[in-house]
């Protein structure tokens, strides 16, 4: 968080520690997909373990270069860490991950849902307006896996496939509309997360797609 | 435009309103773009209003992110509404649309030839020198191109054929060149838009390509 | 260099004029691999000199937008012009280059040393931890060739072979470990691009890879 701008949403109220954790968890979880993705796609280990980086922080850092700030996880050696890790991670053991692949996308799930609800307070603390801000959510949650497909050279899956993108734009509007209606606390965030988060957990068990456009 | 800097170009004498709905109308005829070819890859609903937003948007920001300003269409919601709407257009009359085939070529020339000339001048806006004053307001004009055809797996077009990235430069260069010779008024942008747009068109109706290396 | 920051690297001991005639070299050497792979692709001569500006100039700008500054090569236009011209040389005379491909290899691996010091320095001067300078120095190096891959709809080669990574980041490392110990001096970046460079040779010549996952 940019210490010079006093922050309006309840997300602050939560612990600095436990959001942190919070935050390097879904990185860590981000980061293992996109090494098993760079493991598939046959990278070498420096490959393997920046794919964990860009889709571990892609995602926060495009949203604080349009809002407009220094991208915050580059002032924070612990996400470089924590995402190249998952990355090598991938690389010393695709085949124990690639068995946890439901797990895996559970928890992928659970970071999308923490992401969107970080990403829209980030930029309703920076006075983005509110479908600015549900749009910069969104992009926390889901940029980080859309540079890796273009990285490996696939259309990304979240404009094609799955419902992936309506989750976190649901998650974020909640921390917006919450924020317009002046409803504050703790209870706000966790809302966000867990309507998103349940909404993803739908969408992978009924293996959900979004409308396509007619043959 | 970024109210701290005072405005240095021709531009800021047209009514804002207008200026507006043109800039917004520009948006949405690139938005139609990247929505048309999201149908044509199959993307999903999210996809398709997503490509939109990309087309109408990404030209503009990354002139933004270059000159150093905060994106300007991140402060303003109505332009993410317009990009997104002519996705959703897309999405649901892409037949339809198919077959305007030739007014859209032509009216995203249009598109071009302003975002070109309004490129270069909130460039030139921010006292960035002449040389990268043009190449910003062609980037404002490309920009959104060619990231729609990496994110659907082709190499962009407007590097391999058509005259489309040669008209912007000459609109743009037109409002640099002016800046410089200190000629003021109206007329400026009137002159790049027309020169950019009247060339765009001789290479849709001639379908020309610029020099390619030999075989 | 932004000059509102003081400096705090021995970089700028060097005399101006020097690094900059160095920085535009590698610009160049640059220019003319992305120039190359453009007329290989068989884009049109504006694609092949957009590929030139693009590996010449975009790690510095990924860089610095990491960072959170305004692009440097965009306040000076002497960059975009040799990276253009680089590129044009590039579409004139592409198999006299081609003939060339071990000089401008070697060339290349100077350009990627002398761009990982700069790229950390640049970091450390405007006060980014020491990991993420490494990270940022090796960004300065690989970015171009990044993404001119990516334009050009392959794989990013550093992702998957050769040995061009590691020595920008121990290139870079360099710089960080001398600047954390209190080293100063000239012999710092002459160290880091020396070895950076020999290492790079070293890749070279024994055709190295970095190793990649079991099948």
């Amino acid at each position: 968080m940019d210490a010079r701008v006093p922050p309006v949403t309840p997300l602050h109220e939560v612990d600095p520690t436990i959001l942190l954790v919070l935050n390097l968890a879904g990185t860590f979880v981000f980061g293992l997909s996109g090494g098993l993705a760079a493991v598939r796609a046959r990278l070498d280990i420096f490959g393997v373990m920046a794919l964990g980086v860009v889709v571990g922080l892609a995602g926060g850092i495009t949203r604080d270069v349009l809002i407009g700030i220094p991208p915050q996880t580059f002032r924070d050696w612990r996400y470089l860490v924590v995402a190249g890790g998952a990355g090598l991670v991938a690389f010393l053991a695709p085949r124990w991950l690639d068995r946890l692949g439901r797990p895996i996308l559970i928890l992928d799930g659970a970071g999308l849902a923490l992401f969107c609800v970080t990403g829209a307070s980030t930029a309703l603390d920076h006075h983005v307006g509110g479908l600015e801000a549900v749009v910069l959510g969104a992009i926390t949650g889901i940029g980080g896996g859309m540079l890796r497909d273009i990285i490996l050279r696939e259309i990304p899956i979240v404009l094609r496939a799955g419902l992936y993108a309506i989750p976190a734009l649901i998650g974020a509007s909640i921390v917006v509309v919450a924020y317009k209606l002046g409803i504050h606390g703790l209870m706000v965030p966790v809302a966000g997360i867990g309507v998103c988060f349940l909404i993803r957990l739908i969408g992978i068990h009924y293996d959900l797609d979004m409308p396509r456009p007619p043959e």
